[in-house]
């Protein structure tokens, strides 16, 4: 299913050329220290596999002893707690559900914060609310360590293929230190300036992207109702002022275009469950900043009461159906 | 201003290839018979000035004076009322402003109905109600003439240059001989299919760009209050799945881009009440058609909102600065 | 299923003293001339057997003839065409549909103005657009007819008990000779000024009644979620501020209130397609005088998603169940 | 101010006969022992005043020595910190601006918690996230101290002339014991269940306070424009199933009701400000908990856009002048 959805934050290498540099590490394995990983959930999991395929030694943990057996059985050194691994690591990631989960492995009892030492690089790659990663580097930065948020775009599959892309936020200086275990991890780094920033980029992102899929759907429907054929709509939108990714890389209506969920009864992709959380991230920093986003905020309500009407594990193309008038009706 | 808008609705002529034929007519002028201009306004004087300069007679009438003695001076014979513009020519074109007004000029008392002869080719260029195109195609058919819609994108300037995209619904076997005179009038005509998906095409394209311009609008503000950099985040959006026409051709943030209204204190582009008032007909035939548009029917509130708080005449992409926090909040 | 709905448009007698009048007439039935009744559908049939029941001899007519043999059984005259029954009678009620059906009844080829007497009052219940019936009136005039709107609150029901409510529009002068019938059919009449405000009354009612049946829908829901006992929440909200008739008279959670819809699995009441339909009036004549309705507008949106969803004939008080968590989830 | 909102959050004394009870204290002064005040903002000031009035010695701190010294003239015991209230006084009652706040009071450094007494009842009357209050209670109770949030409706001038409504959430062993104490700060007192629905209460009215005020600012305008005189329409609406507090007791149209704000070019009353604050606190329990509310969202971005558009210090009904056309439009 990632296959279909690889596009989904694909960005151009060439456009990023001077965003982004890939770098090509020549360092012998050996001269490698090991790199901490916290979080081995569907994406952690394969994330620290390319760290270790890269020559990294990995020291992770996890609360589910399961995922830490599969890493260990990959080569990964296998610890109980964050703390631990922020005795024996200097460079730390963290890829977890939530901002509940990242204050508790930063700043919980047995959390890295415990236990760090100076000048420790810690990174995140969870989607989380931009204000806790303040947060978290604000008390990183009182242990002596440095604290970056790298939120991933790309799902399972990229991940795998270590072809995710990376939003930062952090100090520049150290930006290229959190680089060069990133590219391990994925094909694209982008950075985006001050802690937080990074899952600003990301939220901000997917709140576009929601608004502009549920607007395609919305228009091809009526289009159709007004007796447009789909196909020929949605090429009249691609060459004018109505274009946008949802309508010309991952159309919603099931014929316009091939290797999409929206042609595969809107299986695999991005689940519906995952971007109404992505937008609920979103309506929590508009709502707490101030900052009216009147579209942005319908359409988290739309994508909440699609997962409440059986569409939680589909693709959020599948909005088309959602909105669509049922036969007969 | 129309120079900063001529990409509205712009198409790529070379994509367009396969959907319409500019043709480059050789007919000597001795050989065009006349053909009639219903509505002198500002787009339809240039429209009607382009048809003289192609060689073809225009009898032309409208309900102001001194629209029809600008045209008169420029060579066209001006007559009283649209029935008699029927008696003299047997392809006519009409430009008016709303559905009422296209009513009258085709089935009042003096109405081209009236008088119209068998086999005429009627071409409503208006933007109205896909609803009234097809009840105007009916009663053309009764008279035995044949009606089309062509409602067009791009502003006066577009007009006076012959640059206007004319997206066309009616009979297939009459498409040739509309696009005939529709060429010497725009730069691009697509054949969209029955009467009024012409006007299903133009109205789905506006509430597509409408919801991606306040889309954008409001990423693009929660953006920079969560401290990224505009450009940036433009940058990042326009590689990812959050780009969009507003985002990438028209960004609506003044400083990103050159040359588009956001950097010219929004004046010129797209008025906000011409895109409420085609919000107003997407509105207007979702609801008759019962189709659920959410999105849509939210962004043709914010904009009828904005026509009475003092946007009426900014383009459309001021919908970032009425969002956007005053100094001080 | 009137019952449970009776009171959904209720007025207080008491507090109407001053707005209207209910006449008892004492004339005795050999005085009274005919009244011409078009439109004999779930509404209309009961309507016109009260006027008959009243003593006022009926001219009928509907397009199909089985609603016609109905009422001929209990002594109405059934006549061939709106024009016939104006041939016949100098007061005319129309019940029908929609606004395409009333302008054919009035305006069509057999319309009512083809054969109207001079100084016949007219008097439509229908729930249409008021601009048509503005337009309606303006005919009429012309044929020295009058014409007034007249729509209904109150369901099957309330036509059979005479029960219903009429909001009138029309000249002043008139509204006593339309209130000696429309007494005949309800128990409320309300003077609401020039033609076409009845309409309007009842429409904004609507608009209002479909906004906080949703809020109380979405407050219920969300106070349940926090954890509040939802009789006690509706308690305290009918107490405060937040007090609307959806919360106090017609709460939409099961088990808050007794003998309204909520309480018998949504069934009887009003129909979501119905609130759906006159929405969808609300948003036209928003539309069309270019006034911003946000909320009524959105809420239009969730009853047409309603209604492709499984909702349609289910009471638009059926929001709680559409908005509300499956189970699961 | 106050006058014209006192009725805002009011309730029919008679109505809460069995949620409340108004204890008349026979206990003589001297037996009272101190109780503890923290905030002494607007409303925390005359509302530790009636603390005092009532015979209660007061503990009191805030971060403005101005504000200490105001009380401390008026007889109350100033000291440095929240924990030194908390070593002094077994019952304290904290009034802040937001959950941040709250969070610092009772677990920051020099907080409460840090000298907190078993068996201390704690009284939050803050309006913050019920999920706060929730942390602050268990955060409370691994210290055997009782918490309940308490949050109030009613403005400065409620507080002041201790009319305050206190909507109480916590276990119900110890509601008498905070019953006590509010009884001196206000008029009613309804216990709501578990710790957090207080403010769930508080946070549900509030929202469907302002659905129903956007709604029948919506609808009068509409109304309005269609012809309907206001006075009549809000009659209408007001024996009607269109009917809300919003409607019939704090109509926004000015020239409809007396000694309200819309009266008085909407000076008084609840402010935008403080409306758009609740909304983002019912917009956030909603995203976090997972639940729709499409309408209670799409009024807050209402009040958000006001809040920048010149009505932050407005009475909240002043959206009835935001959303109607400017004179000329």
């Amino acid at each position: 299913s990632f296959n279909q959805f690889r596009g989904y934050f694909r960005m151009d290498i060439n456009k990023l050329n001077h965003l982004s540099t890939k770098i090509l590490s020549s360092r012998s394995m050996a001269s490698k220290t090991p790199v901490g990983f916290i979080g081995l959930g569907n994406m952690g999991t394969p994330m620290a596999k390319n760290l270790l395929r890269n020559g990294y030694p990995v020291i992770a943990t996890d609360v589910f002893p399961e995922s830490c057996k599969e890493l260990q059985d990959t080569g990964a050194q296998v610890v109980d707690s964050p703390a631990e691994v922020a005795e024996k690591a200097d460079r730390i990631i963290t890829m977890l559900p939530s901002s509940p989960n990242v204050i508790e492995v930063y700043t919980g009892p047995n959390g890295i914060l415990k236990k760090v030492k100076k000048g420790t690089l810690l990174i995140d790659s969870s989607t989380i609310d931009p204000a806790v990663s303040k947060e978290m580097a604000v008390a990183a930065e009182k242990m002596g360590a440095v604290f970056m948020d790298a939120p991933v775009s790309g799902g399972v599959g990229a991940a795998s293929l270590a072809k995710l892309t990376f939003m930062v936020g952090g100090v520049e200086e150290e930006y290229h230190a959190a680089q060069e275990l990133l590219t391990c991890m994925g094909a694209n780094v982008v950075y985006c300036g001050q802690v937080g920033t990074g899952q600003a980029a990301k939220i901000c992102n997917n709140m576009l992207l929601a608004i502009g899929m549920i607007g395609t759907a919305e228009t091809m429907n009526l289009g159709i109702r007004l007796g447009l054929d789909p196909k020929l709509l949605a090429k009249i939108l691609n060459m004018s002022s109505g274009r946008c990714w949802s309508s010309d890389t991952y159309n919603p209506v099931p014929g316009v275009m091939e290797g999409v969920p929206s042609a595969n009864n809107y299986q695999g992709g991005f689940g519906t469950t995952l971007m109404a959380k992505d937008l609920g991230l979103a309506q929590n920093t508009a709502t707490n900043t101030k900052t009216p986003v009147p579209l942005g905020s319908l359409a988290h309500q739309i994508y909440r009461v699609m997962c409440s009407r059986g569409y939680a594990n589909k693709d959020f193309s599948s909005v088309f159906q959602f909105l669509r008038e049922e036969e007969g009706q």
